[in-house]
């Protein structure tokens, strides 16, 4: 070990230039069999933060790279509308934004109407997905919406085998995803709380939490 | 139990209802106590999926809500280009983005050169920190350069500690957070992972990896 990491001398360069290429080197034969392009099943699950907002940073990927994307939001309608907002206002012609969902269940209190929301969030899903033309759909909250079993979720796994194109990417966010869901997924994260600034009384904050 | 839940009967209608209701009370109560307002010291750790994504959707919130904030990214320069593009293209009157970092530490193979890179950032960070003009800065990748110890632990915590403003954000990713980085911060999500493609010979794809 050296005294002073920031002051690195020349024998412990060389060890670290060698260590370093025998790296790369080792990471670019595993990356060299990695040549396969296909839709991604991706799934953001797990009770910390982040689920949603790394979903849209992908579609903000998808939008710098003026790939033809969509979004489907099945429950937190009032929520993520920073995002919504500066879609519509910038990107609308790449991105298609559907808020379906009226807020969280406990909101509305009303089953019939959360039912019929949800099913309708389910009908465009599958017409974006289906219609060959996005690159990318994102599936806000639907684990939710499958979670209190508005959507059935044999009619999910069974329209994304059979139905999905092959180069569409679908994510699917949420708490709670179902175990059928993982299974048939490619990507899956769980989002693990480990510290929340709710407990110190800190409320949800603009640019932060919408 | 009902027979479908497609098609749910009145009374259980009125049992959600009632349910759902009271649910909504002991949220609401919950929500009244959450009044505090702070500059959070965000982390995303953990070796899944997302850490930088849901910072950069953050910093799309923050340009959604027209609040002025910035990026400096530490170590995989090559990467979030998508982001980058769309930032500069668009927005670059609200966020100011530093590419400091040259790709992998083992792609440059030089230790030297790496800690000055990390160094710089660093420098970069504080001036955007302290200034006062930022809602939220995002380090991206940070933790690798403390975990390197291009950057010391001790002088992060310091400076978080004593000069961040109080009102100002600051989002710290990469895998491997300190467990002192860990202790300071606010709020802390590990994103874990479940399952990966590359494990089926995918490689990363444009839209969803870059």
């Amino acid at each position: 070990m050296t005294e002073d990491v920031q002051e690195p001398n020349g024998q412990d360069d060389a060890r670290h230039a060698e260590k370093m290429a025998k790296k790369k080197a080792a990471r670019d034969k595993i990356m060299s069999t990695k040549t396969g392009e296909k839709g991604l099943i991706i799934v953001h699950t797990g009770k910390g933060k982040g689920k949603s907002t790394a979903g849209f940073g992908m579609i903000f990927r998808h939008i710098a790279h003026e790939m033809p994307c969509a979004v489907v939001q099945f429950i937190k309608g009032a929520m993520e509308t920073g995002e919504r907002d500066l879609i519509e206002k910038h990107f609308s012609d790449i991105c298609e934004f559907h808020t379906m969902g009226e807020g969280f269940t406990w909101e509305t209190q009303d089953r019939a109407r959360d039912i019929a929301t949800a099913q309708s969030a389910w009908a465009k899903a599958k017409e974006l997905i289906a219609s060959g033309e996005k690159s990318m759909v994102l599936l806000d909250e639907i684990n939710i919406a499958i979670r209190y079993d508005y959507i059935a979720i044999a009619d999910v796994i069974a329209f994304l085998q059979t139905e999905k194109p092959p180069m569409c990417h679908v994510v699917l966010t949420g708490r709670n995803a179902h175990d059928d869901l993982i299974e048939i997924a490619d990507l899956v994260t769980e989002m693990e709380l480990i510290k929340h600034p709710f407990r110190s009384g800190i409320k949800g904050q603009k640019g932060v939490e919408f």
